[in-house]
């Protein structure tokens, strides 16, 4: 098969009212609002050196927080999702902003190249001496990600310029020659960033840098943290009295090659299968591809929320053991579902597997779009599945990682939807978009149109600019059950293989496909070892996993519900709930639990209960009006 | 009413099957054993100044851990519990471990009586510069708890010295007088000690400095751990760069008697309310105790667990929220519910008030002897209510504070059966117990024998030395309908008050109370607001709650079965099940999903269900026949 590529999102138009919707919130709101909030905390100040002594002038919040050893990933993040805003449109606001970040980097930058404003700041002599816990390549990723982004934008190159200076002083600083660290960063992210790199200049070394640091991770005899914390111990640097995690934790147990189980904290895993997947695509690795492909099948098989959020666990912000998923306690963390696309799209792009682009939209749609507020100001860190009313979004977090990893993938969520072969287009996500795409020697104009994800009728329009032949490949999602294809009103025989109807046919302007893809509300079942979810079931109707939430369940908790087997499921259209956006909910006849008078904590006269209609939500929009509890997986009656 | 007054351990002779093969099993095993680990573990090696400079020459586990800065404390608790061990049966080893032990600590003492390995051995410059994480007052505490328990059972004075003259070190420490340091502990626990040591020797300065720790907690303007990072910061001592946690954490956010919601660290907090609890006692102090109700209140509302476990969250080790009590994932650590054993005993005896000894009673039997293996050497120190197999008891932890607080709770469980004042005994559990008590002015040899917790059939038999008018207060337990006592075979029509059926006679030798509790198997229902336990039924007899183990139910995950609301509870006597003790197991039909042929994650077909026959067991026996499943709260069918 002909090697698909995603089609940018710099040349894919949105112009579907849902994604059109979260772009021009992004847009206008999330971009700006996050630079005032690096400014509010401290972070746009902590990147102008030399930095005072303790006790610090940044802003001290309740907290009691300073100065974080990751900001200048922030920075770099809130660059990139920035430049990706201004491919939209530009701004002279924002660009100037970039340039004042810019300045400062230029003036803390040392004549080496090193480039990090933590050890800059406070401890300039320990740099590179503990990878594991302090996150300088992992910096170096994002602010070089931010870099690549910005220039790609606006072609201005002193921040770029900047960047590959300090990557020739990594580059100089690790590997495995004489007088080099053999180290690799405890949060993986750089590797993406080289790729990056790799792919705007076509430098052989950035793909060789990012390789090594693939290959070199988990090797053992001696492993590398050690032989750092030894060096740090000689020289009376190392004061942690703690553990400080384990070798899983940051996914160094053992080579990448021979990893077959998903383990440590998610996000970090999420960025290495990512890199993983890259360098299998760019080097034809088919062990790397295998093993990319066993720990899919494991997250998939035993460690993924029905949201695609990722991670049971705050105490590693990770996984912990197959099936552990429990649901108030969830922290799926925002980034680890962002992080889950950008390896999917990669997975995706090996084969063109449509399993791959199911769950990139079961995690667009729900964990990594419930990150982000209606009013585009405020998050979600955690994106747990059930809530007693406690938690509520929040307008910054002491580590804004989701924040920009969020708007980022808003601002470029238009990459996800196209991709193109020689002879080929793929339609990958749908949700209406235009664009125009060089296949088969020719230009082909292509316009999707439809109210996905509300609705399942689908029109593309492919208007060639001179007939061609090519495939036209459009994904039948996998929650789909009877599906139909016509194309200019003539059904198409053939069946989905691997995810997708392949039609391959002289193509004229004027040329017309259109989709019927049902979405009835479903019910849905967890496998037993989700021990949690026994005896529960989740809805869900198309890309949407929805929830009950109690804004439109009043009364009390919406765990007062118990939902009956036989009980229909209906829809309705809203346009009243949230401005901007027709909205469809689902409704069924449940009992309810009358808690009135309960009392004591336990108690052994059972409850009270009454019929009652539960409401139910996509979860991607719950908390966005005001505390209430909210369930995604309801008990049965 | 008269005060009563606990009768102590060293006063009660444990006759009941229960509890005397739980003593003789610590006894036996689980002393001797926590010194092997104390050793083992390089613990004992730490005591031992001057310590090598890094890298340390104490044993590095696998985990990496070193020093850990609370180790002091381990060693005084195993000081404790094996002094109240020797209570029961001198023994030369063990004494001879101690004195070693003590050999260490009196050539560790400062000059001026400053006590603590950790400081002494690596930054004996820092010492008092960091109360809120460092548990110098804490490990303090332990070190003289250890130090009193040793004296009142060997009468042997060297250690209780040392430490006296560390307490008077500490005195001239803190206070509010000029040059003085206004702190006290992050960790709360030397105002127990310092209570114990007040009524050894009757001297006031004790309880004045106890009344200082408590009355001197979370004033604000400025908070004390503010003031000593302030300094740590001027020195260049503050490097942590991660928040700390909050002054809740330490239940240090507002002063004690303003405090009405139970938060943070979970055995900080009971610690802090058993405190204040003796102290409410000592100076008959209103208003602390009105602060203590209302705390106890708020736990026993909203925080507790149906197994008197506290604290759902690992992350703080403590309280989160109203209702928050997740299972799985249910920190619950064994030490906080011991702790929480401390306060019940204390405000038990504010007013006799059975709703405390209710609560006692459940922790003892069941969130506190769940942390403790049947052989006696192995431990929880979580203990969740609902388990997919992966947690198994541990042989040591890298915190080993609850395996000695067990130990030390069991080797003096004797003291929380009866109670005194100068008209009357009362008795608050039940087990099989015979001691000899002071009041009305005669001896009166008291015997209790049963089979509680399996029977709720108790003979009372009363032996004043002189037939004598008092009361014989006997504890009708809160879970108990339908109770009826005897005097002499003649029933008794007084109803229960507080929780205590009060019988007012001249009591000569040979009288006899007898009780009958009913305990039938019942159901017991969540508060609706723990949302965990939605459409979720536990199962209690006595005071023992219940579980489904996977060992009594083979066959895969107990989390299969399901409980239709009607089926019978049944009970059966096993004697199989560990040697050594007759349990009362309970079963009844059930519901069970077929698993089989799942396949993947969630699915859209419901699952199969057969049915079956579920086995419970108490829930204090679990994980001690090898790895597998467990479930407290069972879905109903």
């Amino acid at each position: 098969m002909s090697q698909y590529q995603p089609v940018r999102f710099v040349n894919v138009r949105l112009e579907g009212a849902f994604w059109k919707e979260r772009l021009d919130t992004v847009l206008a709101r999330t971009i700006p609002s996050q630079h005032d909030k690096l400014a509010e905390y401290g972070i746009l100040e902590s990147l102008k050196l030399p930095q005072p002594p303790p006790p610090l002038r940044f802003p001290r919040h309740a907290n009691g927080f300073t100065v974080q050893v990751f900001w200048d990933s922030d920075v770099g993040k809130w660059i990139e999702a920035a430049s990706y805003a201004l491919s939209h449109r530009r701004d002279a606001d924002i660009e100037a902003k970039i340039e004042a970040i810019v300045d400062d980097f230029e003036k803390a930058q040392a004549p080496d190249g090193y480039l990090n404003c933590w050890y800059l700041g406070r401890e300039p002599e320990k740099r590179w001496s503990n990878l594991r816990d302090n996150h300088e390549l992992y910096n170096a990723g994002h602010l070089l990600e931010g870099a690549i982004a910005y220039y790609e934008t606006t072609g201005r190159r002193r921040w770029l310029d900047i960047m590959e200076r300090y990557v020739g002083h990594i580059r100089e600083t690790f590997g495995p020659g004489p007088g080099q660290k053999r180290g690799y960063d405890g949060h993986q992210e750089i590797e993406l960033a080289l790729f990056k790199l790799y792919r705007l200049t076509g430098e052989r070394q950035h793909l060789d840098l990012a390789a090594y640091f693939i290959n070199e991770r988990g090797m053992p005899s001696p492993h590398y943290f050690d032989v750092e914390r030894q060096a740090r111990e000689e020289k009376g640097w190392e004061l942690q009295r703690y553990v400080q995690g384990t070798y899983e934790y940051s996914q160094s147990h053992r080579p990448v090659r021979e990893q077959d189980k998903v383990v440590g904290h998610a996000v970090r895993a999420m960025y290495m299968y990512t890199a993983m997947a890259d360098l299998a695509a760019e080097l034809n690795d088919a062990g790397l591809k295998q093993a990319c492909e066993t720990l899919w099948r494991d997250v998939m098989d035993t460690k993924m929320y029905i949201t695609a959020g990722l991670g049971p666990s705050a105490y590693n912000e990770g996984f912990t053991y197959d099936y552990d998923l429990p649901n108030q306690t969830a922290y799926a963390e925002t980034c680890a579902s962002v992080a889950l696309i950008f390896w999917a799209q990669r997975m995706l792009h090996l084969d063109l597997d449509g399993r791959y682009a199911d769950i990139l939209e079961t995690a667009l749609y729900n964990g990594a779009l419930s990150g982000l507020s209606r009013d585009g100001t405020n998050y979600f860190y955690m994106n747990p599945l059930e809530s007693n009313g406690t938690p509520s979004r929040w307008d910054w977090h002491t580590c804004p990682c989701c924040t920009m990893n969020v708007s980022r993938l808003v601002a470029s969520v238009g990459g996800y939807f196209v991709s193109t072969a020689s002879d080929g287009i793929a339609i990958n996500l749908y949700g209406g978009i235009s664009t125009t795409i060089e296949t088969a020697g020719t230009k082909v104009a292509l316009r999707e149109i439809s109210n996905y994800p509300w609705s399942g009728d689908v029109r593309i329009e492919v208007n060639p600019e001179t007939p061609a032949t090519f495939d036209l490949k459009v994904r039948i999602p996998g929650w789909c059950v009877g599906a139909s294809v016509r194309v200019n009103g003539e059904p198409v025989s053939a069946g989905a293989v691997n995810g997708y109807v392949t039609i391959h046919r002289r193509w004229s302007a004027g040329d017309a496909v259109t989709l019927d893809l049902p979405m009835p509300p479903v019910r849905i079942f967890a496998h037993p070892g989700v021990v949690m979810d026994a005896g529960r079931v989740a809805l869900q109707r198309g890309p949407l996993v929805y929830c009950l939430e109690e804004a439109d369940n009043p009364g009390g908790r919406v765990q007062r519900f118990r939902l009956p087997r036989e009980a229909e499921l209906r829809t309705s259209t809203r346009a009243d709930l949230f401005a901007g956006t027709d909205v469809t909910t689902l409704s069924a006849r449940a009992v309810a639990i009358d808690e009135s008078g309960w009392g004591t904590l336990d108690r052994t006269a059972p409850p009270a209960e009454q019929t009652a209609t539960g409401a139910a939500l996509p979860y991607y929009l719950w908390a966005n009006r005001g505390q209430g509890s909210m369930v995604v997986w309801v008990p049965e009656a």
